[in-house]
C-alpha cells in the first residue's frame, strides 16, 4: 500500500468526515512532562475514528458493483461504522457483534438501522456465522482492518494529524496510536511518512493483548494467548493483520501497552482536563503518554484518542476516583 | 454596540482561540424534531467560552495601558478565561469566587496561576470585598458581560456559528445560548445581525433564574428573587446586564427557561450522542432542544453548549438515569 490509496479515500469519503480537532491542555503537558495534542476523533460521527473506514469500503463496493448488503464483524465500533456508511448508500448492513459488547455500542448499531446478530465470544464461531448469512443473502463482507480500503480510509486521520502538527508547529513527534488489527496505526504511519515524515507512529496496546509489540519486536507476526480480559473491548484482536504488520514494521517505532487501571485514570484526565468522553480503548494512547513517558522519545506526542462509545457505568467508574493533581 | 467591535476582538485574540467545532448527530435530531447543531464550546481552551472574553478584555487592556494585574468576580468559567489570559499576559489574577463553586472550577482556576479568594454567597459582600483588593493592589477588574470587550470577545462564537451554518446549508435557525448576565447572547446577536440575519438568538436559563426572559417579555430590566437553588451555577445572575439586555430587547427572541431535571438529561445526551461533557449550565441550551420543542419555530436548531467544567459526582448524577431511547 501506498499514500496514494488514502488521497483517492480522502477524495471520496472528505466531504462526509468530519475534521476532528486537535485538543491541548497546560496540566495534560505538565503531567505528560512534555506537550501533548490530541486528536480527537471520539467527536467522529459514530463517536469513533471507524466510520473513516467503514465509508472508505463501502464507498469503493458502491464504485465498483454495488452488493445486495453488506456484513460486519465487531464489537461495536467498526459496527457502528459501517452502518452509518451503509445506511447512507442505502444499502442493508448486518453486523455479527459479541453479546457482551457494550450496551451502548449495540443500541447505536440498531439506531443506524443495522441488523445485529450477537454470539457467544467463547462457545460461537464468530466466522461461520457471518459467512452463512452472507452466501445466503449475498452480502459484501467488510473487514475491520485487513482490507487495503479500510486502510486508506483511517489513513486520513494521519493527513488531518501532518497538517494540524503543522499548524501547531510541531515538525518532530511520537505519535502514540490504539492499535487492535492495526489498520489506524497502519493507514497513520503511511500518511506520516510522505506528509510529516519527522512524525512517528508508536502502536499501543492493552497489557496482555500487546501481539504487535512482540511481533514488531520479533519481526515476524505472533499471536497472543490472552490471561485475562480487558475492559478495552475495542482492541483485543489475537494477532497483527496480515495487510497492516508489514506497514507498521517497516515504519513504526517499537509498540507500548498499558493497564486497565491506566486506562480508567486517563479517561479521567480527558473528561476533566479536554472535556470529552472516551471509551476504555479510546484511551490506551493517552494513558501511555501520562504514564509511560519513560518509553517515549522527545519533547512532543501526539495521541490519537480514538472512540467514546462507552456506557456510562464504565465511565464513572473512571471517575470515581479523580485525583484532582493539575 | 456593533459588530465591528467584534471583528476588532478577533483581531487580537484570533490566533490564541480555538475554531471550536460544530457537531451533530442523527439520534439528536430525531428525539428534538428537527435539525440540530451544536457549537461545542466546551472544547474551547479553559473549558468555557468565557476564554474568549477574558482574552479579549486582558489584551485591550494591555494595547491601552497595562495595569498591574487584573481582578474578577465569578463562580468559575469567566474565573478561568481570565487567569488563564492574565497568565498568558503575564499579569497577576485575582479571581473572588463563591465558595460552593465546583471543585473542579476552582483547582482549574489556581491551576492557571491565579490568587483565588472565596467568599460565602449569603454572608459576604463580594463587591466589596474585590473592590478593597482592587483598590490595595491596583488590579483591573473584568467584568462577566457589562463590559464592551468581553462582550466582544463572546461575540467571536457568532461569527464563527454563522460561517459554520452556512458550511451546514444552514440559512435559517433559532439559535439557543445558555444566558446569565447575557454577554454571550448578546455578542452572538450582534455578529448574526450582520453575518447571519436568519439566525435568531434565544436566550435560555435556568427556571426560577429566568431574569432574561421576563425582562424581554417585560420590555425593562426587572430582577428575579429565586426561591430554589439550581445546580447551573453559571447562570444565577439576579438581572439582566445593563449593556447586554438593550442589544437583546433589539435582536432577540423571546426567552426559554429549563429545569435542573431537564438538563441533567441533555448532559447524558450529549455524553452519548456527541462525547462532550458538559456542566448543568452548559446543557440549558440543549435542553430547551430536547424539551421545549414546541416553543421554538422552524426547522433548524444551533445549540451553544458552553462549558464543561463540571465536578465527577454530578457528572455521573447526570448519567445515572441514562434513557436508551435513540
Amino acid at each position: 500500500m501506498t499514500p496514494d490509496a488514502i488521497d483517492a479515500a480522502l477524495a471520496r469519503i472528505g466531504p462526509s468526515l468530519r475534521r476532528t480537532p486537535m485538543l491541548d491542555a497546560p496540566a495534560l503537558d505538565r503531567r505528560a512532562g512534555r506537550r501533548v495534542l490530541v486528536k480527537a476523533e471520539c467527536l467522529q460521527h459514530t463517536g469513533s475514528f471507524k466510520y473513516r473506514g467503514g465509508k472508505s469500503a463501502v464507498t469503493a463496493l458502491m464504485a465498483a458493483r454495488p452488493p445486495s448488503g453488506v456484513l460486519a464483524f465487531s464489537s461495536g465500533n467498526h459496527a457502528q461504522g459501517v452502518a452509518r456508511a451503509a445506511q447512507e448508500a442505502g444499502l442493508p448492513a448486518v453486523i455479527v457483534m459479541p453479546r457482551d459488547a457494550p450496551d451502548a455500542k449495540i443500541a447505536a448499531t440498531r439506531a443506524y438501522g443495522a441488523e445485529t446478530v450477537l454470539y457467544d465470544r467463547m462457545r460461537d464461531d464468530r466466522e461461520a456465522i457471518g459467512q452463512r448469512i452472507a452466501a445466503e443473502r449475498g452480502l459484501a463482507l467488510v473487514r475491520p482492518f485487513d482490507d487495503p480500503e479500510v486502510v486508506a480510509g483511517q489513513g486520513t486521520v494521519g493527513l488531518e494529524i501532518a497538517r494540524q502538527a503543522r499548524d501547531a508547529g510541531m515538525d518532530r513527534a511520537e505519535v502514540l496510536v490504539p492499535c487492535g488489527g492495526g489498520g489506524l496505526s497502519a493507514g497513520i504511519a503511511l500518511a506520516l511518512s510522505r506528509d510529516a515524515p519527522g512524525l512517528r507512529v508508536r502502536p499501543v496496546e492493552p497489557e496482555g493483548y500487546d501481539d504487535f509489540a512482540r511481533s514488531l519486536q520479533a519481526g515476524e507476526r505472533l499471536p497472543i494467548a490472552p490471561s485475562a480480559p480487558s475492559i478495552c473491548d475495542a482492541l483485543l484482536s489475537p494477532r497483527p493483520g496480515e495487510l497492516t504488520f508489514p506497514v507498521l514494521k517497516r515504519l513504526a517505532g517499537p509498540g507500548l501497552a498499558v493497564s486497565d487501571a491506566e486506562c480508567l485514570v486517563a479517561m479521567a484526565w480527558a473528561f476533566r482536563t479536554l472535556k470529552i468522553c472516551l471509551e476504555p480503548g479510546g484511551a490506551v494512547a493517552l494513558a501511555a503518554a501520562l504514564f509511560h513517558g519513560d518509553e517515549l522519545e522527545g519533547e512532543n506526542v501526539i495521541v490519537v484518542a480514538t472512540g467514546g462509545n462507552v456506557d456510562p457505568e464504565m465511565f464513572c467508574r473512571a471517575l470515581s476516583p479523580v485525583r484532582h493533581e493539575a
